[in-house]
Parts: structure tokens; C-alpha cells; sequence
């Protein structure tokens, strides 16, 4: 039987820039549908910082009408106010995806150049040239926040297809169960000692 | 001329509870529709808690179609880690808001204390007092994280009335312009010593 196509959004908010990337995959299958990134002017102010992420993701959920949302999610800044702004453009894009019904799935950078890589400490180079690979694609990179956010949305996907290949080993009649994947949650449970303030 | 009826939805959100407070102003007065809190229970995941403050809110947004959105945005916690939950929190309202076309303004704690009871150091049951005054109330505070919520929404009424006189003075003929107060930028602003990290 013929897998349906799915389309992925992957989104990686910042407070200065926001990349996003979107992968049609077919079955074992990835391709590229769009790369970019958003600019967030610092001399606007953070309420018009916050519009822009949520008019873009807006945008992007209206013209491709992704399945699913894959957002990158670090946990540690230089101090509490920049965390606190970092927690608020995180807090749009996923109240944007939830508010047009798609599921969201957080995942750490660690478990998305692991993913991607199969090293967690990857460096953003590496994580390129990889998914120049696998996605066969020939052009320049232009920022590596748009890279970023493919390389979440391609993480989604290996993740969803370990999760069908799990569903399918335990119960071969079953369908692949929904994932309910917290890369947060996942990420304080695997590494305690880092919930200390730095 | 009689002025139009408006409806504040203010927002006190937090990790663990999340305010609410509704008030109807026509002209200089004010009358409480509800207030109230939503329990984001600690035993869900962080997605699901997230996933509670969009729904409560869209549901007050649909059920009174506020005219604003008034958010109480406090700046500082104890650690990086609580300051990216909060700001989630705050990020999710905000979208939220925003995605029903409603402005968004936030305040400073200090600021709201201080445009209640004069001063800005006040305790909250100095603050539920006043509002009690205002809003000629008799019931017990239940919460509050929801006479925090109703403060932020009467705090917002101010800001308004102030901003009707300011216009009016400077331009007798001319409709108040529209007011875009940001809480944060203005505290910033105020307080540039705060900046550091703690």
C-alpha cells in the first residue's frame, strides 16, 4: 500500500531571526518544498517582533498546509531576559501551529543534530552538507537558521519513521499510534543535572 | 456623545495558573464580567499546559469578543529555565490574541500596582481592595492570580482614559489616536539598570 504524502513545517524561532524549512515525505522519500528565514528587526519592538513570527507562520501554514510542526527548542541562554524573550518566540509559533489544529513536537539541537548526523555535537556545517545529501540539494546555504529549520523538520520525519517502525514490530495489524514525542520533557528526563541555572 | 461600550480581556499567565479577568467600560465606568483561573496541572506535559492557556483563551475571546488585550509581562524569575516556561506562556497568550485580530498590550506588575492604588510596591490584597472599590464588588478573592488578571485589564482602562485625555488636550477635534504602549519596551526603557542578568 501507497504511504500518503506528508507535509512537515519546521520552525526555528530566535528573537532576531525565526528560520523556517518545509519537507514533502513520501513514504522513506524527503524533498525540499522551502527554506528561508524570517528577519525580526531589533529596532522594532517586541510586540512587532512577536506579530511578524506569527503572520509568517501564519502565511506558511495557509499556502502549504503542513501536517505537522517540528520546532527547535534550546533551553539555555546567557541570562533570564533573554531566555524570557526566547520562551515568548517559542510561545507564538507553537500557539500559531495549535491554533490551526496541527500537532506540535518540540526537539532539543542536541536531538536534532543527532538525528540528523548521528552526533549530537554536530556543527552547523555538518548538518548541511548532511542534509544536502538527503534531501539532494545542490544550492549555497544563505543562513544557517533556514538549515536549522529544516534539519527539525527532517528530525520529525526519522523520528515519525522509528516510530511507525516500533508500531509496527509490536503490533504488526496496528496502525502506527500518534507520537507524543515532548523533546523538552525528554531532554530534563535524559539530563537532570542541566536544570540548574547557568 | 455617548461613548461605545468597550470590553478588556485581561491576562495574568503563568506556569502553573493562568488569570483571567473581563470588565466592560462605557465612559469612565467600569463593571466586571468574570474573572477567574485556568489550573495548568503540573503533571502534564509542558505542551499540554501550553495547549490549556490557548484554549481558555480563545474560548474568553469567543464567548465576550474583547476589544483589547491587556497581559501583565513580569521581567525577572529565579532561573533561565523558568524564565523560558514564562515566556512560553506569555508567548502563547499573546498569539493567541493576536490571531483574533485583538491588540495586545502589556504591563509591568509595578506599572499596574501603580496605576490602581498609586503605588507601585503595593501588596496584592491592597490591589483586590481597590478593585473591589472600583468595580464595586463584594465577593470574596478567590484567587489572586485572578485579581491580578482584573488589575492588568482595569490598569489597561487607565492607560486608555489617559491617553483619550492626552489626545483631546492636544488636538481637541481630533479622535484619540490609537495607543501602542509596550509594558516591556517601557520598562526597559525606565529601568536600564534591571537589564542584568540575575
Amino acid at each position: 500500500m501507497q504511504k500518503p504524502s506528508k507535509i512537515i513545517l519546521g520552525i526555528d524561532p530566535g528573537t532576531v531571526i525565526m528560520g523556517y524549512g518545509l519537507i514533502l515525505c513520501t513514504g522513506p522519500r524527503i524533498s525540499l518544498i522551502e527554506m528561508g528565514v524570517e528577519k525580526l528587526p531589533v529596532k522594532k519592538d517586541a510586540y512587532e517582533r512577536l506579530r511578524l513570527i506569527h503572520k509568517k507562520i501564519s502565511e506558511l501554514i495557509s499556502q502549504h498546509q503542513p501536517h505537522d510542526f517540528a520546532i527547535e527548542a534550546p533551553f539555555f541562554g546567557k541570562n533570564v531576559q533573554s531566555m524570557l524573550k526566547l520562551g515568548r518566540a517559542q510561545g507564538v509559533a507553537i500557539a500559531t501551529a495549535m491554533n490551526a489544529g496541527i500537532p506540535v513536537t518540540e526537539y532539543s539541537p542536541r536531538k536534532i543534530k543527532q538525528s540528523i548526523t548521528g552526533n549530537g555535537n554536530s556543527e552547523k556545517e555538518q548538518v548541511w552538507k548532511m542534509l544536502q545529501n538527503l534531501l539532494d540539494l545542490t544550492e549555497e546555504i544563505q543562513a544557517y537558521d533556514a538549515s536549522d529549520a529544516l534539519a527539525v523538520a527532517v528530525c520529525h520525519h526519522f523520528q515519525n519513521k522509528l516510530a511507525d517502525r516500533i508500531g509496527a514490530k509490536k503490533n504488526p495489524t496496528k496502525q502506527p499510534s500518534k507520537k507524543k514525542v515532548s523533546g523538552w520533557e525528554a531532554f530534563i528526563r535524559d539530563n537532570p543535572e542541566k536544570l540548574r541555572a547557568r
